[in-house]
Parts: structure tokens; C-alpha cells; sequence
């Protein structure tokens, strides 16, 4: 099975998976065009913070590769209209925001000719690309230290190729156990509302080989109680310095079963989730659409129409009950205080 | 608002809520044909243990009234065959078998005519009827007790009117606390995979004007961590000696919850539901169909077609994370093993 990459440089155009229609459909979509990219963001084909910023970086490549250009400035003015509008797809996007100054400092260099411009912003992205895939590989490597022959993990969301330019980070743990020889099995929780575990995670896993079981999210107490999980690894979308996870709604519920049945649960992330700065406190969780709880993937209604739902898109999970966070330079484990920036090089 | 009865006795017909098309609509069905009722239950358009038992009584009355005999003792052999055509429709439904025992006692006394014998009958299923309604609005007033002005109560599947003569159990004691002026919240776990919380507990309680937020299954660890549940109230399938509460699956999942944030949990259930003889070692969890899990409400989809999935009917919490068994004769509490059979008059 050849590895997964969401989206792609193919030489002289940009190739990505269309995630709305998977399980369903393995549509691959192909641009030339940065506004085709970033249509693709806006309307979710691409999800995922590291997938968003690969995505947008290559969106400025195409920009800089068919811009009609004759000089170096004209060339750097359309490459600068194209970074903002990639800019706008997605409002609360760090990933691409972050990939977007990657690509605006290209700009900031002198070239002899647009030809050296060009090669020196697809070179950027593609960059981008790959050590968004090094970094996952490392902490695949990483987690599988603690995983042992003959483990059953459980996950949470997608935290896999999908998400990422390849690879994947929790999933990623998963890959790199399962290519190198251990007998794992991985249970699956659907993640309502939005369902990317059933839709997303199966989908990998079930392309890979590894063996996957779904459960509903509700289900995970009684996997726990019965004995059927050794470790749980899930993602994160922020990790603090004290260790709190921020991720996908419903972990917090898996790390108080996971702590009840003396199962570790561990984050895995790359180093560059993780948030030095702002306190639990200030932490704010964003409200989503309610129609995704009251619809299931906006089509069938199950419920009163207008009943007032929460849809809180992540929680936090606290240090004490995380066993590890897994990134690319190493675990860290408690006292996180002291051992997150320790691991940055900050302590 | 008048008193919601899902399936009722109209004097010449029995009158039910196709629970199948709750919220999207509201469909009653009426009958004179016992073999229409049979069907309705093996369709599950009645579901719920205590309202099957009313239908397959009233599909009993039907097979009475309706019946061409001339004798006393061809009245009987069409009852007969009437029970064991309604003992054929769902082979684990306790309540269903000892409501047909209960009317098939009624053929043992002695009648003058057929008339005699037909009122008897008739008389037998309502009264299952107007006992469950009594049972259930009992076990409101005893819950209210614990229930304070104010509270924010969490609940899971659906323990309701829908799922009972009328009233339900841990809506009833809902019910009977709003009935009684307390200024009372809800909230209501959709309850994959079925949604019987999204389904038929949002239907009811909007329907009664009781303040109800939806969420899903797996925000139930995040309402718990903000302070937003002051109360757990769930119904049970089976209650032990030992204080085990037997019911939905997720129910564990948000007793440890409960537990971990103080939140007293509490199961409502008449004490018919109480199996004093069976070790928590014997329980069997029926698996049910995995398209439940695969699929949405049979219509949408979700994940790879045949991927394995866990579809467990039921979970077990441990008493020790049981504050209290709400039932019509009183509350029972720890510890359970002395104080259940106290309760039901055996310790």
C-alpha cells in the first residue's frame, strides 16, 4: 500500500483528497489554480491544521508558477495577493497562518529573475511538506516505545495522514507500531458530532490493514470495563506548558475512563502544538454550528428542529491525567511544567 | 398539555404513537386486529419494556372483544392463541411475557358467558395499564425528593412516557419535579446508536415545556468539568441484589463521570425491575445488529461498509457509583445487598 498523502505537488499542479466524500468516494482532486485551493479549504475537501498549511503553501506555489509575471516584482506582488487570499479561508487556522509567513519570508530574499524566485517558493512548500511528514514519522518512532506486542489502542477524531501531509501524529504512533512487526488492534470511536473517527479513521486504517473495531463514543467505559484497551493515544490541537491537552470534544471523557481502568493515555503532537504562553484560563473553547448535533453530517435530522444543543468543538483534558506527551524530540512526562519546555530547549 | 400515553385502550380499540417516526412526526395508530399490535411491537413502532407489556395486554382485549366464539370455551382457546401470537414478537422482552402470564390467569376462574369473560379481560389490561402509570407517577414523587429548585439534570436514553403505560420513570421524576414548581433544567444525551435522547427524550420533555439542551454522547465529560450537572437520572433495564444497575449502553461511561465530579447518580426504575437472584457474573449483554453502529437510524452511512464494530445493547455500573435505586416503594441505598431486599420486604 502506497503511503497516504492528503494533498500533494505533483511538479506543475496541487492533488488532494476530497475528505467530504470518504468514506464514500476516493475523489482526487487536481489545480492548477491557488483559488481552486483555496475553495478547497474553505469548503473543508481539506481539514486538518497540518493538511490546511501544506495545502496553502502549495496554493502559493501554483501562484508563483502561473503568474504572468516579467519581472521579480511583479512576480512577488501576485505571490503576495495569492498569500492573502489563501489568508481568508480559514479564520482560526494557526497551521496556516503559520505556513503562509513561511512563504511570505521566500519573498523577502533578491533574485536575479522570476525563474529563481519561482523555483525558491515551490522549493518552500515543498519543504513545508516534508517536514510536516519527517516530524510525524519521528513521533511515530517515538510512541512506539511504549507500545507493546499484542496492545489494543484505543483513538479518538482522526489524528492521522488525513489531518497531516502524511503519516499522521496519534495514527502515526499507530503506523510506525504496526510496520514494525508488532501485533496491535485499534478501537476506533465514531466523534460525533462530526464523525471523523468512523468516516476517517476506519477509512485509513481499514487502507493500511490494521485491524480496526468502531464503537460509538459512548461505548468507551465498557471497552475499558471489560478489558479490551491497553493504551489510548489520541492527538491535540494545543498542548499547554502545564500539560493540559486541548483537542477534539470528548476526550476528556476517554482520559477519566482510561484513568478509572489504570489504562496510560497518552497526546501525540508535534512539538509545534504546543503552547508555552497562554494559562488554562484564558484557554476558549469555540461553539460550532449546532445543526451538527441536531443533523448527522448535515443531512438527516434527528432531532426537535430548534432544541438548544451545546457543540463545544474540543475539551481539555488535565496533566494528571495524561501518561505522556509524544512529540517529535521526545515524551515529555509529569511535572510538565518542568518537563514541556525542557524538551523545547526552554527549561 | 394532556398526559402523553403511547399506547392506550380507547373501549373498542387500541390507540398508539408510532414511535419509529418521533420527532419527525406524529403518527397514532389504531386497531382492532390483535395481529396488528403483534406487528407493531415486532416493528418496534412500541418500544420500551413496560409499554410493550400494556400493548400485548390490550392486543389480548382485542383478541377478546372481537372474538366470533359462542362459548365460554371457544373464547378461550381464541385468547389462547392470541397470547402465544404476541408471545412470539420479541423472545427477550420480560415485561411482555409476565403482562401475557397475568392475562392468561384471568382465563383460569370461572364465567357464566362470554360477556362475563370478555369484561374480565378487558378489565385485566387496563388495569396493567393504570397500575404502570400509578407505579411510574410513584417513583416521580419519590425522586422529586432528592431533586432541588434549580438543579440541572443530566439524562440518558429515554426513560420516559414513550417508553412506558405514561409518565415514565427517570422522566417521570422529571415530570413530577417541574409538576411540583421547581425551576428544573435538562440535559439529554443523544444516545448513540439508536438516539433515543435525541429521538424520543427531546420530543418528550419540549412537548411538556421542560427546558432540555441536546448533546452528544461524548460531551458528557465536558458539561460535567464546567459545572453544568447538578443531578444524574437514568432508567435501568435490570437493577441486582447487589445494586448494579443494568441499562443503556453509556451509562457507565457517565457514571464515572459523575463520580469523578461529585455529580450524585441516580437510576429510576419500579421494583419489578429488581432481580434479586442473578450474580452480576451471569448477566449476559446482548449484541445487537452492527449496521445500528455503521449506519445512522438505518438511512445514513457513516464508515467503511463491513468494518467490525462492538454494538453492545446494555452496560453495567457498579453500585458504587450509584447514590441511590428510585423506586415506587422508596429509595434504596448502600448498602444495596441489605437495604434492596429490605425494600422490597425480603431482608
Amino acid at each position: 500500500m502506497t503511503e497516504l498523502h492528503p494533498v500533494e505537488w505533483l511538479g506543475d499542479r496541487v492533488r488532494w483528497i476530497n475528505t467530504l466524500k470518504i468514506p464514500w468516494e476516493e475523489e482526487w482532486v487536481e489545480a492548477r489554480d491557488y483559488e481552486r485551493v483555496a475553495v478547497a479549504i474553505e469548503r473543508m475537501e481539506i481539514r486538518g491544521a497540518p493538511a490546511i498549511g501544506v495545502a496553502a503553501a502549495f496554493g502559493v506555489a501554483l501562484a508563483a508558477l502561473y503568474s504572468g509575471a516579467r519581472d521579480v516584482e511583479g512576480l512577488k506582488a501576485d505571490v503576495r495577493k495569492a498569500i492573502e487570499r489563501l489568508g481568508r479561508t480559514r479564520p482560526t487556522a494557526v497551521n496556516l497562518f503559520w505556513a503562509l509567513r513561511r512563504m511570505g519570508r521566500v519573498l523577502e530574499g533578491n533574485y536575479g529573475d522570476t525563474e529563481e524566485l519561482r523555483r525558491a517558493i515551490i522549493k518552500e512548500a515543498v519543504r513545508i511538506f516534508e517536514e510536516d511528514v519527517e516530524v510525524n514519522k519521528a513521533i511515530g518512532r517515538v510512541g512506539n516505545e511504549v507500545i507493546e506486542d499484542g496492545d489494543t489502542i484505543l483513538t479518538h477524531c482522526n489524528a492521522g495522514a488525513l489531518a497531516t501531509a502524511g503519516y499522521g501524529t496519534a495514527l502515526g504512533v499507530i503506523r510506525a507500531a504496526w510496520e514494525s512487526g508488532k501485533k496491535i488492534k485499534v478501537i476506533a470511536t465514531e466523534t460525533r458530532p462530526v464523525l471523523q473517527g468512523a468516516r476517517l479513521t476506519v477509512w485509513e486504517l481499514v487502507r493500511d490493514g490494521v485491524p480496526v473495531t468502531l464503537i460509538t463514543d459512548n461505548m468507551v467505559g465498557y471497552v475499558m470495563s471489560k478489558g479490551l484497551v491497553n493504551k489510548v493515544f489520541v492527538g491535540a490541537d494545543r498542548v499547554l506548558r502545564t500539560g493540559h491537552v486541548i483537542n477534539k470534544i470528548g476526550t476528556y471523557t476517554i482520559a477519566v475512563l482510561a484513568n478509572r481502568h489504570g489504562v496510560p493515555f497518552y497526546s501525540a503532537a508535534p512539538t509545534s502544538t504546543i503552547d508555552l504562553e497562554t494559562p488554562v484560563e484564558e484557554v476558549v473553547i469555540e461553539e460550532r454550528n449546532p445543526d451538527e448535533v441536531r443533523r448527522v453530517l448535515g443531512k438527516l435530522l434527528i432531532t426537535v428542529p430548534d432544541v438548544p444543543v451545546l457543540n463545544p468543538a474540543f475539551d481539555i483534558t488535565p496533566p494528571e491525567l495524561v501518561e505522556g506527551i509524544i512529540t517529535e524530540k521526545g515524551i515529555a512526562r509529569k511535572p510538565y511544567e518542568e518537563n514541556i519546555p525542557k524538551l523545547l530547549g526552554k527549561g
